[in-house]
Formats: structure tokens, sequence, C-alpha cells
């Protein structure tokens, strides 16, 4: 008996031991995610932070082979997440073996690639004013997949009839149309964001990311975005991505087992943005509105970030070198850029940067006033008043934009028509970089310039004609080369219809002449042409700006790059205007003909020149 | 006869020699003009240009006592001037003789009298955010003695029916009411200029002047000026001159007798400034832009100086020195500052400022943007972006002018109402020194507040508490303060309206509170009981600013100095507000009872506040 009992206390307490152990070495030892994913050698990132999830991963200790040295091992208040920096300077490109132990053995092993990078790969060329990009929107572009429409364990499913709902379009349907966005001259996409987004509706906007190391499903794979890069690179386009620091969405498997409470801005739990950037610049502003502004919630489907956490910001520095790296990449467009912490933001900047250092990234910097937006581009004067620099190459033209709505519907006056299109160049020297501003007539956030013009042929060309020949990189929102209307006070799905021939059974294929209306063909020939002309034109990418000082609602500019010279004309009076060639002298400088670009004809540029009313010309010399 | 004939014509010919001899000695010897008529000993700006005018002088060689260094002879390409620059460091108070020679015999004498400077006169205090500026009109302001109403050989008669006419406003005005504006709080005066204007009509206005050393017989003598600088300071308050560089009337004297050709901007005559300034720091403006600016007459009654000229620039920095130090002057506004030659206006402002290191100008830099304006003001970063800087030390808030107007007639929004007066001091931080601006409702070239608000009593008090309650220095245009009109669009007589009681006869007499009706009573009270309070508040002078985001229309803000605190609300709202107080803890600190200024009521500040529709509160904590 006494043996027996024994035994049997010893037989249950060793069972014990086995099902506690069975829980420690399986059940514990199950990594469920490693992020970055992968890495590589050779990058300026050497030192690279990762990241192992599973549930009660951080009751071990790690280690790795010889050669690898472990800088750190953070652990945080959730035991599920383990952070662990290694040196991979000097590193071959190898399998690296992490060992997770507990009291000195060895529980279990997580392979890690180091992989070998793309030759010349840090010296990427960004996008620039050589380019003119075209701004769509994945899901409302083209369907080149309908077996992705729908996919299983995301909520939201397709809803074509629905504004907000899912219409199918995707990464293929990208591909299928490069032919048709090449031949418009355009030379760089931006897609709206294309990592998944597990909300239950309006998930297609997708700026509420639930895993930001996927493609979305129903856009395709991550395969098949690197494929839309190679497309694109063979056909000499580039490829911007859409990334988002500020916000993940409430799905992100993080925001729902946070790593820290700080990973995210707490209230606790969720306060509105007030939206007032200006707060984060006024010397005046109140401390709580400054905090609201930029740690408030975008919306409450979007946690906010907090980037005063060393831990987020490199793990959005990596997740976006990775991206560049793995799909490679031609730039960024970074969402809400002027809501994320400032000294966050200007590190991930930063970072991305050293890393590329031709790279560019062009950031979301919603404001109306060019020394607050001049604040965050990078190297600013205006920034450098608070010792503050972003490191962000490329910032967007917002009052140019605010200036689009009105200008083609107004007549001559002191601050009115052509005159504010003047007076938003004039304040260029606030800038330290005009040539890397983004000229829009509209993106997929504002109405449509084809709505606030009524399909106005005229309006279109002077608005296209002003963007794709001023300073700065001309972005185009899909659409809008075949006049497509959409109005903002109706909601985002009135901006953000379907490209008419994107889906299989559309009753008309505007990526084809013949499927195009009259009139939907004049804006697209138009577009085409002045795009085409563009495209090799030296003195319209680099050239320097001269304006003069519009007279009668006539705006006449020159862009010239040592011999090569453009005359821009932008007749917005509804009447013919006769212009005295000799005020524009100091460019002309005696040059007496030139080409007009848009309608081909040879013209002679003596004393006068006539130009039709609500016209543009451009006239090479 | 051959004797006689030879005796005859030596006669004549001996004649004729005296009759030379008496128009060179005589008559070219009449010298005309001296300027500055004299000097001051021990003087930062020591080196003097004295410019001697008369027929001919130029052909004279000049000399002095021993002691007397002659620096330099300028002689111009007209021989009726004369430049002689001489230093006066070391020299003691006294008359210097200058001598006028003829191969080498001295044919006339000029004395030149180098007075003794009044005690601390260099480190003399400028007007300052401590003061609230009160500007008139001379000739609309009071007319103190209608002896002077029209004077023999000034064209420009009285005529007080008509609205361009001269109505007889005068120095002896001013000093008669100096009680009243002090009585009224406020404590320094621009008087709009008062130098000779001979002008045929419109020299009430006195911008186009004729002569700078010398305030128009209309107004008084300079000893008159010299007399409303002493009763001012017995009543501690400050003179601010107008000063005008930009331009001066063509009926001046020397612009009758140009002493350079380039002394004026020549086309060849006159051409009208485009008034673009901007042009002036837009790095793609073309040159012929620029020029016209710049250069461009502002009207065509008003020549353009040429400041680029180094002697126009040193007679207009002798004049202003000469004004300051003669007239005992406290600051200086100067007309249309922007449109000066950049460098010139530079060295003119610099030069008062190193004379004065404590003295105040403001520059008239009528611009609608933050960034454009701040570009003007000493040490702005802006500036500094084109290695640029004024030394100006004070600018004008116009864009909080610009707003001024549609504030308080807005409903809250996004960017209306409240918002608007939020929306502009978030730009605080362009500005090199944001105290140092002029803040006002209205002034003598724009629309009349009352006028704008139909007299809205409502409306003026939240307008005048803002201004008298935020950073900078108030200014008030006479006239305000009894809720006077004045629509732009009728012309400048309109907004320059006789201020009634400032005549004999007139009807009604609103300098005193039985002049005064009721409504004009409520305003005026209002005023003083407000000015009065900002008299003696440091917390107001010089204290931080604190603003938060306006809610429901209504503005918020602190300013404070170490333990003073003053704690402002703006209720544009039609309703009435109750306030939640938590939201402002970071300023109230706990404070939980304060005096509310205008109604004199003590005010428990515990967990909400109420405040009646369209009403400022200011609580002194």
């Amino acid at each position: 008996m006494k043996i027996n009992s024994f035994f049997q206390k010893a037989s249950i307490f060793f069972s014990l031991f086995l099902l506690l152990n069975i829980f420690s070495t399986e059940l514990n030892a199950q990594i469920e995610r490693v992020e970055p994913p992968f890495w590589w050698a050779d990058m300026e990132t050497s030192e690279i932070e990762i990241l192992f999830y599973g549930k009660n991963i951080a009751e071990y200790s790690v280690s790795t082979q010889e050669e690898v040295v472990i800088n750190g091992v953070v652990k945080t208040e959730n035991p599920n997440y383990l952070f662990v920096t290694i040196e991979t300077k000097n590193l071959q490109p190898q399998t690296l073996h992490f060992n997770f132990s507990k009291k000195k053995r060895v529980k279990f092993t997580q392979e890690y690639e180091l992989k070998k990078r793309k030759e010349n790969s840090a010296l990427r060329e960004g996008f620039s004013s050589a380019d003119v990009m075209y701004l769509l929107m994945p899901d409302r572009f083209a369907n080149g997949n309908p077996n992705n429409d729908s996919v299983k364990g995301l909520a939201d499913k397709l809803n074509r009839e629905a504004e907000g709902g899912r219409h199918g379009g995707d990464i293929q349907g990208i591909i299928d149309h490069l032919d048709y966005i090449k031949d418009l001259g355009a030379t760089a996409i931006w897609s709206t964001p294309l990592l998944e987004d597990n909300e239950k509706t309006h998930s297609y906007h997708t700026y509420a990311q639930s895993d930001v190391y996927k493609i979305d499903p129903r856009y395709g794979s991550n395969e098949d975005y690197q494929r839309l890069a190679e497309e694109m690179h063979q056909r000499d386009m580039k490829l911007i991505m859409d990334y988002v620091t500020n916000h993940w969405g409430a799905e992100h498997w993080m925001i729902k087992d946070l790593p820290t409470y700080d990973w995210i801005h707490q209230f606790p739990g969720y306060a509105n943005s007030n939206y007032r950037m200006e707060t984060q610049y006024d010397p005046n502003a109140s401390a709580i509105d400054a905090k609201y502004c930029e740690k408030g919630w975008f919306v409450k489907s979007m946690p906010d970030l907090n980037q005063s956490n060393p831990l987020v910001v490199q793990y959005l520095i990596q997740n976006a070198i990775w991206w560049i790296e793995f799909a490679d990449l031609d730039g960024f467009r970074v969402d809400t850029y002027s809501y994320n912490d400032k000294e966050g933001i200007s590190k991930w900047t930063k970072a991305i940067m050293d890393e590329y250092p031709n790279f560019n990234i062009v950031g979301e910097v919603w404001l109306h006033n060019q020394a607050q937006i001049s604040y965050w581009q990078k190297d600013s004067k205006i920034g450098a008043l608070q010792n503050y620099n972003t490191y962000l190459p490329s910032v967007m033209d917002f009052t140019l934009h605010d200036a689009m709505g009105n200008i083609f519907k107004e007549k001559a006056g002191w601050g009115s028509g052509m005159q504010k299109a003047y007076g938003n160049f004039v304040n260029d020297f606030l800038y330290p970089n005009p040539q890397n501003l983004l000229v829009f007539l509209e993106n997929h956030d504002t109405g449509r310039f084809n709505e606030i013009y009524d399909q106005d042929f005229n309006s279109y060309q002077l608005g296209l004609t002003l963007i794709a020949t001023t300073r700065g990189i001309p972005q185009l929102y899909y659409g809008s080369e075949i006049g497509m209307r959409g109005d903002k006070g109706k909601g985002d799905g009135a901006i953000r219809q379907d490209f008419p021939g994107g889906w299989i059974g559309d009753e008309q294929n505007a990526f084809t002449v013949s499927g195009r209306t009259e009139l939907q063909e004049n804006f697209h020939s138009f577009t085409k042409k002045l795009l085409s002309f563009r495209k090799n034109s030296k003195a319209i990418h680099e050239g320097k700006l001269t304006h003069y000082l519009p007279e009668n609602n006539v705006y006449v500019y020159f862009r010239e790059l040592a011999d090569d010279k453009v005359m821009v004309i932008l007749n917005n009076n509804e009447e013919e205007q006769n212009l005295d060639l000799n005020r524009f002298q100091e460019n002309l400088n005696g040059i007496s003909s030139g080409k007009e670009v848009l309608s081909g004809k040879q013209l002679q540029l003596k004393e006068k020149l006539s130009i039709a009313g609500k016209t543009p010309m451009v006239i090479q010399l």
C-alpha cells in the first residue's frame, strides 16, 4: 500500500508534470506570428527588431547561433510578445535559428531568413517631377479576378450595388490596364491601400488595416503585388504604395491583443481627433487641444498608433522598408501624415530615406496655407523655426487644389480667376523644394473637378494644362481623363465610382477608344496629348518657372532648362485675347516662333499673339 | 575817338563784369535751402550729409573751420545741389560756418547749428504692447485754430462741404482733446501725416508731401508739433509720426528741380505700381512685374522715390531722425512700407533703430498672409530665407483685420466665426515677435467696423475686447469709440468724417458725455472701461497667450504673466453658452473665482460658467 500509494502519487505527479510540460513546450511554443517575416542582408537598417508573437512567448529566453549578436530583448506587459533585436551587419544571406529556452533547455526553434537584396536596391530612384502620377482606388478601378471578390475569413463581401461596399476591383485589374495608363501618359501609379482591412463595412477604402504584412486577399496576394511592380517596371513605370502610419483598423490582430497599453493612444479607449493640425506648431495652443489633435483618433474604427512608443515606430519603420524591399517600390504616399506624433513620424521618414536616399515619399498634409504645408517638407526653414525636420521629401499642394475649385468660374479681379493660380505660386519661396510638390485637380477625398465644372471641357483643358506644366509632380485621379463626375456632397461613394469597363459585363468600356463617348474621348485624347508631350519635356520636368502677373484673366508662364523653353498661356477669359508679346521678352528673348503642342501648329511670335477664349496654349519655343 | 572808344568799350566790359559778378556772388550765392536745417552734437548718426540748395551752388567749393572734417562733397547733374558730408563726432554744440568759394576766394558763408541733445534722447522708449494707439486724421479730428484753415501759398483751401476737401482740423485741435483721448484709455496717438502737402486737391490726407522739414501751416507750425509732443509726454502719452519714405508729392520742391534724374523712378516719368507685393519675394516672378511693383508709382500725383540711390536714402534717414530729435517722437508708422526699395528701406530702418535702440516703428505691410507679413518684421526667419532683414520692429496684423469683417456675422463652422480669430493666432510661430504686431478693427483706409456691423453694439464689444486683450498693440481709429460709421465703398471721405464736436458750431459734441447720444455713450463707456482695465494689466501687456479651439462659436483664451492671469471669453453665439470649465484647467489650475472686469461682478469658476449670447467676458483671476 505504502509503496503502491507512493507510485500512485508519483504517477499522478508525473502525469501532471507531463501535462504541464506539454503546455509549456507545445501550446506555449506555438509562435503565431513573426514580423517582419524575413529580412535582408546588407541593409542600412541592419539592426532589426523581430517580433515573436505567441501565447506566453515572453516566458522564454531566446538565443541564436554564435555569429548573430542579440542587441536586446524587450518584453512588455503582454506576455504574448517578445521583441528581439539582432544586428545583421556582416551577416551573409542565410537562415538564422532562434532558440527559445526555459531553464537553459531549448524548447523550440524558429527559423528566420536573411535574404539577398536585389542589386542596387538601396539606390532606387523614387518618383519625381519627371513623372505623372495616376491615383486609383483598386476596389473601384478594375476587377481582374472575380474569384477573389469575397474571401473566407474577411467579413466584408462583394456588394457592387452599395456605394460603400466592395466592388471587386483588384491588383489583377490594375495589371490588366497598365498599358492603358501608360498610353495615357502617366508614368507612376499611386494606388490607395491594398493591405488587409477586415472591417465589416467600408473596407474597400482599406485605410483601417488588420494585417500590415499582407495584401488583402480580395485584391490578391503579396506575390500579385510584387508582380504588379515587375509589370510596371517593365513598362518604365513606378509603383507608389499608400502607407498608413497614423492608425490601424480596430480588427488589426495587435489591436485585439495590445503589446502595450500605450501601443495606441488611450483616453482610455477612444476619443476623436479635433483635426486642428495648427495645434502642432501654434505657440499659443493649449496642451489639451494639441493632445486631442495628434492623439485623438481619426475615426472610431481606427485606433491611433502611438509613435512616441519606440516599439511602435520601429515596427512601422521595418514594415515600410520591408514593403519597399519586398515589392520593389518606387515611392510612398503617406496617409494623414501630419496627424502622427511629430518626432515619431520624423524618425520613421528619416529611417526610410536613410535606407533609400533617392526614394521619394509624399505626405498627405491637408492644410490651407503654404507656410503650414511647408512646415512638413524636408529641411523646411519654417519647420526649423521650431527645430523640426520631418525629412519628408514631398508634400501636397493643397492650396493650389483649394484654388482649383474656383479659378475657372471666375472673371478677372484682384484676387480672382487666374490671379488665384498666380497667387499660389508666389509663395514658393516658403517651400524648401517646390519641385517636389504634388499638384492635382482632385483626389479620392475631394469633389471631382469635372463635377465642380459640370464636365466643362474648356475648364478641364485649362486645369490639366496648369497642373501638367507648372512646377511639381502632377497627379491625376482615375476617371478624370474621361470627364468622370463625382459630388463629394453625396458621399465618398460618389467620388469613387467604378471605372466603366473595369468589370466583365459593364455596359461601357471606357478603356478603349471605341468604348468611349465623344465627350469622354475629347477628355481622353486631350489628356493623352498633353501628358505625352510632358513625358519628354525636360523643361517641364526640371526647368525654372517664371510667371507673369495675369492680365484680363490670362496667365502666362515659362519653363526653361538651358535652351529648352516652353511658354504656357492659359486664357481663362471668355473672350479671345490679343497678347502683347513685348511684355514677355525677358523669357522670349527675341524668339519669334514656336510650335503649339496641343494644336500642332507653328506660331509666329512677333508683336501680338491671339488666343481663343477659355483655352490653353503650350508653346515649345 | 580811339581812346574814348576804348574807355567806352572798357566801361561796357566792366559793367558786364560787375553784372556777372553780382550774379555770381549775390544771386548765385543765395542759398535757398539747407537740409537738415540743423543737427545735434553727440548723435550716433554723426556723419551728416548736408544739402545746400541754390542756383548753381555746385560751382563753389566748400570749406569750414579747421576742426570740422568734411568727408565728402557730392555734386550731381543738377548744379543747384551740393551735398556736403561732415563728421560731427567729438564736436561740441556750436555754430559751424560753411565757406563757399570760387577761385580760392570765399564768396559767402552759411552758418549751421549743432544743437545740444535732450538728455537720454537716444534711449527713448517707443510705443509697445503696453500702449493703446489712437489713430486720427488731423484734418478731420478737431479744428483748434480756425485762423489756419486756409493759408497763402498753399493751393487747397478750406472746403468742409467737400468730402475730399480740407476741413480745417489741426494740431491745436489734437492738443485740445488730449484729455479726452487719455480719458478714453488710449496712451499713444498716431496722427496721419502733418508735413506740408501742396496738392491742389485732396491735400487733407497729406501723403503727397511738398516739404518734409515743415509742418503744413494749415495744421500749425513745427513748434506746434513740438508742443503736441510735450503736452502728450506730460500726460504719459506717446506721439507717433506717420512717415512716408516711398514717395513725395509732385509739388515737392526737389521733385520740381530733381537733384538727379534717378532721384525718383522714371519710366521715364510716370508708370503706376501693379501693387503686387508678392513679386518682391516670389522666386518665380518675372523681372518686369517685380520692377513695376516696387518702382511703379503709388499714384500719379506721388513720384516714387528711388531708395537705391544712396543720396535719397541718406536724405530720408536724416529727415526721419531729425523729426524724432526735433519733436521728441515716440514712434513712426511708415506708410506703404513694402513698396520701397528693399535694401534702401532696410538701411533706413536700421539707421533709425541704431540711433534709438528702444524706439518703435510699425510698417504698413498690407498683405493677407502671415508668412508674407512676417517677411517684413525684424529678424524674420521668413525674410532670412532670402537673406533679408528689414530691421522693422513692428508690422500690422492685416490678416486679423481681414477676419474682423466677417467673424461676428458668422455662425460656428470649421473655418467660420471665432475659428477665424483662432486661426489667425495659430500662425504666430511665423512671426519673430507677435507682441509687436498692431491689431486693429479698422483704419483710415478701410471700411469702418461699425458700418460693416451696422453699429451693432454686441459686435463692437466682441471685436474691441479681442483686439484689446490678445497679444500685440491695439490700435483704435478715431470715432470708433462712438460707433462712427463709414462705408469705404462710398469713397475715402465716408470713412474719414469729422469727429462731431471738433468744430465750433458743430451741432453735436461727442467729446463730452452730455453731447453723446445714448448709443454713442454705450460705445464710449464700454471702450473706456475696457481700455482703462488694459492700461494696468501687465498680463495683457506682456503675458503669454494660451488659446483654446473655439466650440460653439465661443473663443476662450488666457493671458498670463507669473501670477497675473486674465481669462477672456468671447461668446459669438447668439445663444447663451454654458462652458465646461474643466477644459481650461491647464490655465485655471484650480482657481475658483475671479472678477469680471466689464460688469464688475465677482464670479464663481467651478464646473460651469454661463455667458450670455454675443457677449465678451474679461475675468481677472
